[in-house]
Order: C-alpha cells, then structure tokens, then sequence
C-alpha cells in the first residue's frame, strides 16, 4: 500500500483555496499522474471564521503556521502566505528543521533569504520548490532548470507583473495618464497593499533575481537588481514611441557577460511587433536563451487562482512522483556569488526633449550626442499645432550606446540652454 | 566517487552531431548541474568514413546500432536515427531488453510503437523520453505531462511542422503559389526524404498523438488522427483570407469532449493577430489549456542541431539527475484505449466558391446553407475587375457549424447547378 503524501496548507487567500480545488477535485488524477494520492490533512490561516470558497471541515486547523510545519502527519508544506519575513520565514525554517519538503510560492522569501533556505533544506536531504513564484500558471522554472539544462544560458527576460503589464497597456489603449490608469487598477483589486510592490517593480525584481540564480548558477543577489517601477512613465512616451513603432513595457533583462551579471528591471521600449510588444493585460512572459536551443517564449497567466495553483501543485507533483532537485537546480553551496556587471550593456536608446524655439537649437543637442560618441538612428520633431513660436519636442532613437555615454550626454544637454524641462531617456531592448 | 552516465549514440547526422558538441563543450555545466559526469562512450552510423563537424576518435565505433544498444559500457541509449521501422525499433527494443534508458528523437517510433515500447520499458524499470520528438527545442512534453500535471487538460493545439509553416507563410509573403514554394523548400534542403511526411501532415501529425496520449491518459493513437497537409493550400485562398483577417496554418487540434478523443492535423484558418496567425517561417508553438491553468502558449525554435540536441539533453540530464517518470506520464499498463469522436466539435469556416453570373445564384446557395442550419457570418463577393459578365468568387464565413452540416451543404451547393468548379471549405480554429 503506498503512502499518501500529506500537505500542510499555510495561507487560505486566493492561492490556498486554489491548491484545496484541485487536491479535492482531482484526486483520481494526480494518482493515476503520480501513483499515490495527495491529500490535505491540516490547514492555517489568520482568520478561521472567514467564509471561504470550498471545504475545509476535514482538515486540522492550526492557528500558527509554525505548528503547522512541525505537524508529524504532514509531508510536504505548502506556503501561500506571501511575507518574507515574519510567519513566512519561521514557518518555512521550522519545516525544513522538522524534515519536511517545502513548496511555495513565496518570490519576496526566496529572493531574500533564498541562499540560506535552500542550504538549510539541502542540509536537510529536503526539496524547496518555487514554481508559483515566478509568472504563475508559466512552468517557467521547471523550463530553465530542467528542460533547458543543457544550454549554458546567455539571457532571461520577461514581463512578470500583470498589474504593471495591465496598467501600461490600459494607459495606451485608452489614451490616459498613469494616476488614472493606478486608480482603476487600484479599485479593481489589482494592487497589493503596498502598490508600490507592483508599480515599484520589486515584485518582478525578485522574480528576476531567482531565475538569474538558476541560469547563471549564481546566489540570489536581489540587491544588485536594477529596478525601476512604471510611476514615472507617461502617456506622451507610450504615444510618441508607439508612433516610432515601439511599446513600453516594465520589462526584466538578467544577461552573464564577460561584464559580470546584469540584473534589470526598468521600463524598456520593445518593438511593437515583438512577442513583448504585443503582449496585453496580465497576460505574462519570459524569454529563455540558450546558447543550444536559442530562444524559447512563454506566456501565460501571471496571477490568480487557478494558475497560480496549478504551478503549486506542479510542484507537488514532482514531489510525490519522486521529483527532487536542488532549489536552484545545483547544490546551493556550490552557487557563486553573482559579480554584478559594472554598466550595462549597450542598446538603443530613446530620447525625448523639448526645445526651445531658438535658431540653432537642435544643432547644440546634436553635437552634445556626437560629443558622446552617440550616433542617432532616427530623429523627429514634432511641434505644437497652429502656433508658430511654440517649443518643439524633439525624439531621437539612437544607436547602441553605452548607458554612461547617455548620461553624459543628458549632463551636457543640460549645459546648451536650449532644453524646457527634463529630457527622458528609456533603454530600447530588442530579442 | 560518482560513477558518470555513459551514453550510446546511434545516428550521427545534424542531431547527433548537436549531442556530441554539447556532451563535449559544456561536461563541467552538466557535472554542475547533475552532480555526475555525462559522456559518450560509443556511437553508431552507416557511414564510418564520413567527414563530420566533431572529433569522435574518443568513442567506440559500432556499425550495428543493436550492438551499441547492447554495449556493457553504455547506461543510456540515445536514438537520433529515425525511422519507425528497422534498425531505429530493432535498436530500441535491444536497448531496453538490455536494461538501458532510452532518449529519444523519434516521433515515427514512438507514434507507431510507443505502447509497447512504453510497457516493456517499464517492465524493465527502464524509462524511455522523447522531448526531442516534438517541437524541437520547446520544453513542451515537460510542460505538459509535469509542469501542467495539476490540470485536467482540456485541449491541446500546435503548429508543430516547421517546413510547412514555412511554405505556408512564404506563399502568404511573397504571393506565390504552393509549387512553387514547395520547391524553393527542396532546394533549401528543408523537406524530408520523403516530403509527404512533412507536407502531408504526417510527422505533426504524431507529434499530435504523443502529445494527446500524455493529455489525456489515453493510448497513442496516431491512426486516429484526421491528416490532410498542405499541398490543396491555394495562394488564392491565402490571400482571401487574409483580407478577411486569418491567416492558414497547418495546426494540430487535440481535444476530449462528451463526443470522445478529437485529434486534427489538417490547414485550419486563425485570426491573424492571435499566438498562431503570427507565426513566421520554421518557428514552432504549442498551447496547451487546463482547467485551473487556462491556456499557456509555447514558441521556440522546431527543428535544427542545436535546439534538438538542446532537447536531448535535457532527458538526458533527468536521467543523470534521477528524474524519472512512465513515458507517457503514467504507467503505460494504465493508459486507455482513445475512443475516437466520430465528429468533430463544431467551429466557424471559411467556405469559397465561384459562381456562375445568373441571377439568383447567390440565392439559391444562401438557400442551401440554410437549410444545412450553417448562419453566415460574413460574406463577400468579389467580381473580376473591367469584364462585366465574369464569373463572381463569393467568400462566407459562417457562425459555428457541425462538420457534417457543412458536408451536407457543399453538397447540395453542386445540385444547385451554379457553382463553378469545387467549392472550398477550411475550418477556422481561434484561441
């Protein structure tokens, strides 16, 4: 008679309530898949009275998510609480300390404490599994650390926010500013309750950060990602870079060059016409590039319930298949620390400015980029309608160049007394 | 000390070639990764004197793949040959009754042989994998049967032929007709030996029933799959399409309903803006959906040395890591026999034909279609440009209608005695 593998649900919200669904729905399934059943045998949340969407009169409640952990009668403990410190973290340590496997779906835990779990479950002879964690529904780790092994991998990138990916698409599809656009999102329940989680781009950033450790064999290094959120993004640029052919997306870039490690999480300019370009709403995705199989795109859903618990329960899965793998798909004790890279890579940039209405003008911007050994690759100008002795705003798209020779360039555009205001530049990123 | 994974590789074209360099440059990346060295030890191929892209002088040489399925010092046997016949089943069958794991290319085997194969792999405790076999380097047989393993699958589609989609939007690009294109693809070298196996659909065709037989536990059942290729695709079909906003892909459609298992390989028009209308030349996709997942869509290189090899690799290393599953995802012994629909599930078409300049002739084919039940979404009628008498082309596009509606329409379209030639029926599928 084979065993049952036992979870230990910690967190009851959307995600918790979706693992319940298909654990209770699909019984017969998962054991045909896995050849023994998996069932629920104790649960905790914060508020036990809440009502909630399915059944959970046959499982043992705990208050304390710790003393869930340490249950003798569960196998594996599932998180879906979502903190990286506090109950989150204890719970999980205390699991892996009572010898339990782990499944969770917890980005923020990992990307801060990631190095240290997962030499503590290794220690074990356990398994931390994460697929929920990054875009989803997207089997995406399971992608990277397995079905791409056998590449030495050059580059990640992926929109793995929905909120953000909704909020920029919304803001060019309608037409409106970004304070708008976070109101809507905000009343509709897009938001965490600390938005700038989402709109800061820390969310995607820790995302990020884990999938650079498992394809560059490096520890999590969260710290050393480059992140900017969308706050600063406006309606004029959506416009004016569609008009050249371009979407912006809050789009993450974690590429190993003889540079060092780069981490980026910042609005980009994509081609219109590219898979990011295109992609709408919540809707996720991430590139895998590999020096074998080239490039792999993914997409899906980024959030929800049913995806979401359907990457927890991948996970599961594995585990009672007998599945096991080190966190980041090799031992964490033989991860290096990551050398982040000094500067970035060099890319096309775009650059938008108002000039003003001065002979001479546009030829003081122009030598300032030459002077930086910028060269530009398109160039317009746009001015006010119907009256003549308006300011023009000015956009270039460059060539590739080198993010310090930009700054430069901003520096000295400040010096010719012809610019209104700030100039804005955003990196163009091509796959 | 770690014994290292010795591999026989039978067959050394591209895709051997591709094993071989990846065994070679990245050994220290896949000892990292597996925590045990993978190397050749033997291969295999007709021709011993031919001048190949990778030093071999390190392996044993055997001239009869059974024999190097059967080598003492050879724990996995790699099959990249092809073939669902001769020497690719004899070495196979060898392999696994001589205890070895088998990785896999080979759609054609395993679509014709993958039950029995699959049982006496698991009879032996052996395992037999074959992410190579579809969709080149997409990690898509380890979405599927892991990484969506919480899901009841509900369908599954893919443009899985990199040869015909190039064709197909070569004709669409350049507007030139099938033949055409068809031999410009000769030329190229991207047609098989036998082109029918690309361009009549065969071999997307079992890519399809392994995918579908992992889906939804059923047994391989590729002579249930309904197959019709490309070569009745008219660039003037292409072109109508177009201005109606689909675009035709050779797509494979696999779903379970009430009606039973359906599995279609056969040109389908999509929405031109949708996942598969986008898809350029030899670029692959895959979308599978499940019930909790929704739909997830995969897009990475078909074909080539080193996204196949990429793929063989990857089975490859779960082996060396450990990870081990059924072929099919679970026990072969448990796999059901597919019952076939005998219809299948109604959807939109795209109907064309040419009429005789009669009046009333429009009339009576609307009559037909009425009467079939089939509604019309759109139609458009196009007339010779400058010759006043010429015969009218009229395009519909219908509401969902049942295949056997539609076969009884077309026919009662031929008693009407004002149709010009055959009409043209080709279903739409969309996301």
């Amino acid at each position: 008679m084979v065993q049952p593998l036992r979870l230990g649900l910690a967190g009851l919200g959307t995600v918790g309530i979706g693992v319940v669904k298909i654990v209770q729905q699909h019984a017969d399934l998962i054991t045909a898949r896995t050849g023994r059943p998996v069932v629920i045998t104790a649960v905790s949340a914060r508020d036990r009275t809440k009502n909630r969407d399915a059944d959970l009169s046959a499982y043992a409640w705990e208050t304390d998510p710790v003393a869930l952990a340490q249950r003798e009668d569960v196998d594996v403990f599932v998180e879906v609480m979502g903190g990286h410190e506090g109950a989150a973290k204890a719970a999980t340590e205390a699991a892996i300390a009572a010898g339990k496997d782990v499944v969770t779906a917890n980005k923020a835990l990992l990307a801060h404490h990631g190095q240290t779990l997962a030499e503590a479950a290794e220690a074990a002879g356990r398994v931390i599994r994460f697929e929920a964690a990054v875009a989803g529904g997207i089997p995406v780790i399971k992608a990277l650390t397995e079905g791409l092994a056998g590449n030495r991998i050059t580059r990640v990138m992926g929109v793995m926010n929905g909120t953000c990916n909704y909020i920029l698409t919304r803001m060019q599809n309608a037409g409106l500013p970004y304070e708008t656009v976070f109101e809507e999102a905000r009343q509709l329940g897009y938001l965490e309750a600390d938005p700038n989680l989402d709109v800061g781009g820390i969310d995607a950033g820790h995302k990020l950060s884990l999938l650079a450790a498992i394809a560059f064999g490096t520890r999590v290094a969260f710290d050393a990602v480059e992140l900017e959120g969308i706050g600063n993004v406006s309606i004029e640029d959506i416009e004016l870079a569609d008009d050249m052919g371009y979407h912006i997306k809050l789009l993450g870039v974690a590429q190993m060059s003889g540079r060092g490690l780069e981490q980026r999480m910042t609005p980009c300019l994509v081609p219109a016409e590219s898979p990011f370009g295109q992609l709408q709403g919540g809707t996720n995705m991430v590139m895998l590039e590999g020096d074998s199989v080239g490039q792999i795109v993914l997409r899906g859903p980024g959030a929800g319930e049913g995806p979401t618990a359907s990457a927890v329960m991948s996970d599961v899965i594995d585990i009672a298949r007998g599945l096991r793998l080190p966190t980041f798909g090799r031992p964490a004790a033989t991860l290096v620390p990551a050398v982040p890279a000094k500067a970035a890579t060099p890319a096309p940039y775009y650059l938008r400015m108002t000039l003003l209405d001065k002979p001479g003008a546009l030829a003081k911007i122009a030598t300032c980029l030459g002077e930086a050994g910028i060269s530009i690759d398109q160039m317009r100008q746009i001015n006010q309608p119907g009256e003549e002795d308006d300011d023009a705003i000015v956009i270039f798209v460059t060539h590739k160049a080198a993010p310090a020779d930009v700054a430069h360039a901003l520096t000295s555009f400040a010096q010719t007394g012809v610019l209104v205001g700030q100039p804005v530049a955003i990196r163009i990123e091509e796959l």
